[in-house]
């Protein structure tokens, strides 16, 4: 497998000095792998920080900017960030009045970013963690005990991070990403795998008519190995999952995600799939995301992220944002 | 290989209905195949319509919206738009002051652009056409008599739309696009191919260590096939190739472009080699595009657009643009 790289060892750093340069509105510490706002400390605010390996772009430091998050700790490629880093990450996101993580669960990011918060403790920055768990695909997987935290996370971040910039208190704030989780649920379905760099093949292999039902964004497997069928089944095939586990009902927020190798005019098709879905059942789609959000490197696929919306996550939505990769309303 | 498709057939279709959901600022008449604005008639205001095979996207549609496009009309997945198709966009788009048809360098493209320019004159709509054709590439093409209209199209796009949004007449409109056009070079080197869905397999071959320099959009052979190099020695080349075309000096616009295939994390250690080349050279990234803008479905590879800014090209990239896959200032 060709990949656009110098070497597998300096990927994140390469990628890391093209961000600082496409992206002003951002600081990009290289030496501690770091991405925040570059605007600097906003008084009173509530910092937000995400993190975990990279691979999965534009998440997350794609994501940091006015209305979502204040920094972002990317580790190497499906590897989770150190203490130090999230630390460094922490503080350059602490505004005076504490900091929220935003952590997918996986084993080793829950770890790390719980060592980090012990960390800032000591260095008086008050941290609350939130843990999403948004996969229906599996109860406990390779990575993880519990559910996988995936594409529900880019929901956290944007709602949350709203809240924070209209100067929600840490604890008001902390609640409402727990809550935002708790209304969330994704499933994902690979048709072929990525490619880690360092591993130069793709993570696991599916024959001409298989896809991987249920898979989470590092390639984990996922319920069954199934046949491959039109977009029609396949999105079916995810959203019955995800209303068997919550029933999808009222108006809805709905990201229909590529894993990074599929191509916008496929996804806009299995989006097309998913209204006539989530219609039939009686619900609306009253807002969405079509796209590359959060990704597994070059992996074929697309994940489908539920929310059920009231009007408070309706408002916050809506509320302007300004990242690289999420940008509307100023 | 697998497409996350219901059939060959409905492709066009069911994106267009996912496109038609996905964005309520969009009007999708899906029996002409027409993507315009929702907003209906705004007197005064030159339209642009752009157009061309599918599957380039977000190229077309997705730069339909405020200080961009009007109008677009997708063809087939590579395919021209009809001549009907694209006097329909030419009727979506007119608002009185006559319409700028934007027309990528390929024969079919040309030959149908011309025809709905007739047809639209016939019912008294002025019609004034600019036919990119920024691949430094190579000279004439599979598809073309003389240069392929490439990545540049998207800065015509943008520029001529910002022009028409701040009420400039036909005539300063298609002037403008003409010296953005002049002033803007492409090049793109491919790594894995993609697949038109109708053909179910790659469009072409590529050995593990090979690479096709100075490909088309729709797979056309480049300069040369060469040896796979790291993405220093890749950027390296394309760039040289530029320069030695139109010399790269002062204020640049670059696009680093995503072929469809190629993950963010990617495309941003690519552009860290371009600023690298560039400043090296004695030019400045002054603005910057790094992702997907025109793709070529799920092929794997990069293209890079250079642009010489002036005070005008800079205040015009610079103004507020609204559509699914470009937006700042509003």
């Amino acid at each position: 497998m060709k990949k656009l790289i110098n070497s597998p060892d300096s990927v994140i750093a390469d990628a890391l000095r093209g961000m600082a340069a496409a992206h002003p509105s951002l600081a990009v510490d290289l030496e501690n792998r770091v991405v925040s706002r570059a605007g600097g400390v906003m008084a009173g605010k509530v910092g937000l920080v995400s993190g975990g390996g990279s691979g999965h772009e534009p998440l997350h430091g794609g994501y940091v900017g006015y209305g979502m998050l204040d920094a972002a700790a990317p580790g190497e490629v499906y590897t989770s960030p150190v203490p130090d880093q999230i630390l460094a990450a922490t503080k350059a996101a602490d505004h005076g009045s504490g900091v929220l993580h935003i952590v997918k669960n996986y084993t080793g990011d829950v770890l790390n970013f719980r060592m980090a918060a012990e960390l800032a403790e000591d260095e008086d920055i008050r941290v609350v963690s939130v843990v999403t768990n948004d996969d229906a695909a599996v109860e406990d997987s390779t990575y993880t005990a519990g559910r996988r935290g995936v594409g529900g996370t880019v929901f956290v971040e944007k709602l949350a991070g709203a809240a924070a910039e209209e100067g929600a208190d840490l604890d008001t704030v902390a609640a409402l990403a727990t809550r935002v989780n708790e209304a969330t649920r994704s499933f994902a379905i690979a048709l072929h795998a990525g490619t880690v760099p360092a591993a130069g093949k793709p993570g696991f292999d599916l024959a001409e008519n298989e896809v991987e039902l249920g898979v989470g964004i590092h390639g984990e497997p996922g319920r069954e190995r199934g046949t491959m069928q039109p977009v029609h089944d396949l999105v079916g095939y995810a959203l019955d999952v995800i209303h068997a586990d919550r029933p999808i009902a009222g108006d809805q927020l709905v990201m229909l995600n590529g894993q990074g190798g599929t191509p916008l005019i496929e996804l806009y098709g299995a989006f097309a799939e998913a209204v006539a879905w989530i219609e039939g059942h009686g619900g609306t789609v009253a807002r969405s995301l079509v796209g590359n959000y959060i990704t597994s490197l070059d992996q074929q696929g697309f994940s489908i992220t539920v929310m059920s919306l009231d009007d408070e996550l309706l408002r916050l939505w809506d509320a302007p944002v300004s990242t690289p990769a999420l940008r509307w309303g100023r």
